[in-house]
């Protein structure tokens, strides 16, 4: 007997043909149904995950990665609001995900009966798109709605820019199989496959940009938040020297293959004079990927703006992150580099303007990086200096996971060498949350068996450790927690500092340690008290040997603000001798 | 020098002379105008909590017990979004909150700076009501709008039905005051008070009300969910006596001070015969409160219909839980109360079925609590024996915060005795989440000095463990966890239980004890682990001597069940005998 079921089912197969094999469920009754389709199916990779926040934010770690949609299942009520920090942040990340929330059946929508809440486009504006699934499959429609529908969510979610997308699936009682049914996925089920154009850009346009491109001398790159494309970074690398471009990239551009980049921007630019920063001011400048990390960055660009703003993105409205955009490109980075490097500098070009522009940038990344390297060891060892060390010990082919708030500030600082090109930097970005960073580093080492590192402060830990409430093994990932006790950052800033409510209100003391926690999840604890134990701790900490491994460094938020302002004063010192 | 933000300031002035005495905040820099705001108030009671799902639940706690809302403030970007569960099930519980969300300034939306999400209207239906705060205060409307709009909302989040309602506010940079500002509320600041009327039946309503409930013989009060208010309650009993009306009222309806209430209706009308069943069918349903637990109760009422249904409620659209809703009486029950108190039954009022009808749900009843009765002690000690002991034991004037899924279902099968009507019951039946039941507990706990027991299951406790993530000490809250290592509820539904997927997919296994975090938050740690020390150790547990403590009883899924199912077998035979 076909179970009434059957389009529901099939969902699963269509999911899996689609290229879907990561699956994120959190336990429920009314997602029954749903649950079946997807953990019976032989192609599919189910994990169950109770807590939601985290289940969604692991199902955007699996996806940050494999760049293919996870699809998540939970059950009708709260537990589908609970998806939504995870949601917003693949919106803005332009992360896919497909969420499959059972639903009671529409007219018991507030009845006080049972776990309800208005599912029907919730999520709002932070979906690429809603789909609201038939609950009666009596009709023939249903079935090619159902299958319809859900094409339309994988392919929308897969589309540039990749994004989040909500299936809602009401279901009727009996939410379970009877004994009589079948249980099998539909032959043939339809596909609606996605052929897509490659963005070219055409002759006269090529024309166009070279004509404008013509007039400018000082152009400057700035690359955003990226994937790690080896081939595309290596062609821009080539390109870039080829016409003397500065290219500035922070950590989360994985542009740190490019032996010439500017990746101490944040450093220098903070503490550089007003005449050197006109000496950088740019006539163009051309950006790709998504946001910047570095706020000084943002600010110098911000305060001496280019005279033209060319951002590449292959289609959408772009951010203007620098209050200055003055031309969107519609192609991909790689075509753009294409056109660069085929581009012929006219007579009149004065490529000597270029080159010295790039020679400016050179010389304060060479300041920059001799003043970290000169200031390290400090007296007391602190956060800044296990970065450092971590840094320049990652292992190859690691994924490295940066949490919000200062770790990811921290490790842009010291950034990654050039010797470290196989390693790949995530970093929730999108809307630049402490909630789901860990979850997100323990999705990414579910869905592979390289090994994972992640960066984190004792805010971002604690707040999402139910990260690790579940039965899956992740030998793959170790964590360095930072624990200064609070929330640092806000001591970093000068406005709550001087403030009299700072350590209560601003600082937001914490009193844990990641020692119980690894007791009660069976992780191995190393702890770093004294400089001498540093190198041999780390070496035990990149072994990757089958267990999960937490690192932690405690020490007091003064310490580490002295050691900041110190390396701040150290740089601006530079610009005086 | 005054503030820049001193409109923003006076919002903290405003709510403390509109009544509200409890704010939560979260940690954060873009909310500092409305950080200090309430944290420099002398008669505010601020708390921290870092996580912000939390805090809204902690909220949602405080302004359950007090019927005040709670302020809630919070910094931009995802933090806002874990505040989502808790509004739904404040809205759905009519519970008045009002959520302060700072915000960017609008134009900095979606522009890949900082932590940005679409602020505006994100709680789509589940609030009351949004506010938009000007961003710019140059142009003196804006401090006359500010003023008006957290007025408004504080009105309607207090209005029947209390609710929650969203005040977002974007921030320009500075956010922190300057060295020569001033730091003041200002005087007389405009409140606008509202003055209600008394929803009072009229004389002709009265009359045509008399009219028609002279035409029934079979009235059955049913109670939901509601406040344990102890002289309306009183009357209540009063009324339903004088007409011999039958009453019942779950373990959430806090009706259990009447002494004929008939609270073992779920547990009975599971196991009742057809035959049985017809003869407690009403002919008018009287209804009022909120949601009702009982599954039986509901599946009784719908197929077994009622002529008619009235429905009391002060204003607003109803629910129809029952499918046969026919009159929406727009006032208050106590007022209806009275209206029943001074009904003189016609001469050809047949008050000998009225009496007949109530005495069948007494046997009923009795005969449910017999069997209850008699059933323990088990030959092993199980959830719903100690469940059984608890709400036995339960000190005078506590409040009892019941969990979802299976803590509030067992507590609504053993129920509250007439001798516990100091006992006041809370539970978040407005969504019947598991997401927060800790946190709403916890906060309860924050707000008042009365000892306050939650009951609840692992699921819960664990899903929920950020509630003690904070440096406030809760002596007042003891917590008894069921642990069963999983979602037994799964396992006590037909359904899944039946599937190969049962243990993997639907039970959801979860190997955590409460020892350790016990250990790390430095409560006090109880466990029965045998039948001879539980009167100890729930003496014990149930001294609050300044200590916060947790009794744990960890127990299979498997012997859970079984002993649920002798009991329904037990009180099946009874309807046999």
């Amino acid at each position: 007997m076909m179970s009434r079921h059957q389009p529901i089912y099939d969902i699963a197969e269509l999911c899996a043909l689609k290229g879907v094999t990561n699956v994120v469920l959190s336990p429920g009754s009314r997602c029954a149904p749903l649950t079946l389709a997807f953990t019976r199916h032989p192609k599919l990779t189910c994990k169950t995950i109770s807590d939601e926040r985290s289940a969604a934010f692991m199902g955007l770690g699996m996806a940050q990665q494999t760049k293919i949609a996870t699809a998540l299942v939970c059950t009708s009520g709260t537990a589908v609001y609970n998806y939504a920090p995870a949601v917003a942040e693949a919106f803005f990340a332009k992360t896919p995900l497909v969420m499959f929330t059972a639903d009671r059946p529409a007219e018991w929508v507030a009845q006080q009966d049972g776990q309800t809440i208005f599912q029907q486009g919730i999520f709002g504006n932070h979906v690429k798109g809603f789909f609201q699934l038939p609950q009666d499959y009596n009709h023939p429609d249903s079935a090619w709605a159902i299958n319809r529908m859900v094409n339309d969510a994988l392919n929308l979610a897969m589309q540039y820019p990749q994004g989040p997308v909500h299936v809602n699936a009401p279901f009727r009682e009996p939410l379970y199989p009877e004994t009589a049914e079948d249980f099998s996925y539909s032959k043939g089920i339809n596909v609606q496959q996605v052929v897509s154009s490659e963005l070219t850009l055409s002759k006269s346009t090529r024309k166009q940009l070279t004509k404008e491109l013509s007039g400018f001398h000082k152009i400057l790159l700035v690359g955003g938040q990226q994937h790690n494309d080896a081939p595309v970074i290596q062609f821009m690398e080539q390109v870039s020297q080829k016409h003397s471009l500065p290219f500035i990239g922070d950590v989360i551009s994985n542009l740190h293959s490019i032996t010439n980049l500017v990746r101490h921007a944040d450093l220098f630019l903070g503490q550089a004079s007003i005449e050197v920063k006109k000496s950088l001011q740019p006539d163009l400048l051309i950006t790709f990927g998504e946001s910047v990390i570095s706020k000084n960055v943002k600010l110098f660009l911000r305060q001496f703006p280019a005279k033209a703003h060319w951002h590449i993105q292959p289609t959408g409205i772009p951010a203007d992150t620098f209050q200055g955009l003055t031309k969107i490109i519609h192609t991909e980075p790689a075509e753009f580099f294409d056109f660069l490097d085929k581009f012929e500098t006219p007579e009149n070009f004065e490529r000597q303007k270029q080159s010295n522009y790039q020679k400016l940038w050179e010389v304060e990344e060479r300041k920059a990086l001799r003043c970290l390297e000169e200031f390290f060891p400090q007296a007391e060892f602190a956060e800044l200096e296990l970065v450092h060390e971590l840094m320049n010990a990652l292992p190859e082919n690691c994924g490295l996971h940066l949490a919000n708030s200062m770790s990811v500030r921290y490790a842009n600082f010291i950034g990654l060498t050039t010797e470290k090109k196989s390693v790949t930097v995530f970093s929730n970005r999108g809307t630049s949350g402490i909630d789901g960073c860990t979850s997100t580093a323990v999705g990414h080492a579910l869905a592979s068996k390289t090994p994972t590192i992640l960066l984190t402060g004792d805010m971002a830990f604690f707040y999402d450790r139910n990260a690790f409430w579940h039965n899956y093994a992740i030998p793959n990932l170790h964590i360095v927690v930072l624990n200064n006790h609070g929330g640092t950052i806000f001591n970093m800033i000068d406005g709550p500092a001087a403030l009299p409510e700072s350590e209560e209100y601003f600082v937001t003391q914490q009193s844990l340690s990641a020692r119980k926690l690894c007791e009660e999840f069976g992780f191995d604890y190393l702890k770093i008290d004294n400089r001498r134990k540093v190198q041999n701790t780390l070496k035990d900490f990149l072994d990757f040997d089958g267990s999960t491994k937490i690192l932690e460094l405690e020490s007091s938020h003064t310490l580490n603000k002295t050691i900041f302002e110190a390396l701040k004063l150290k740089i601006k010192k530079s610009y005086e001798s």
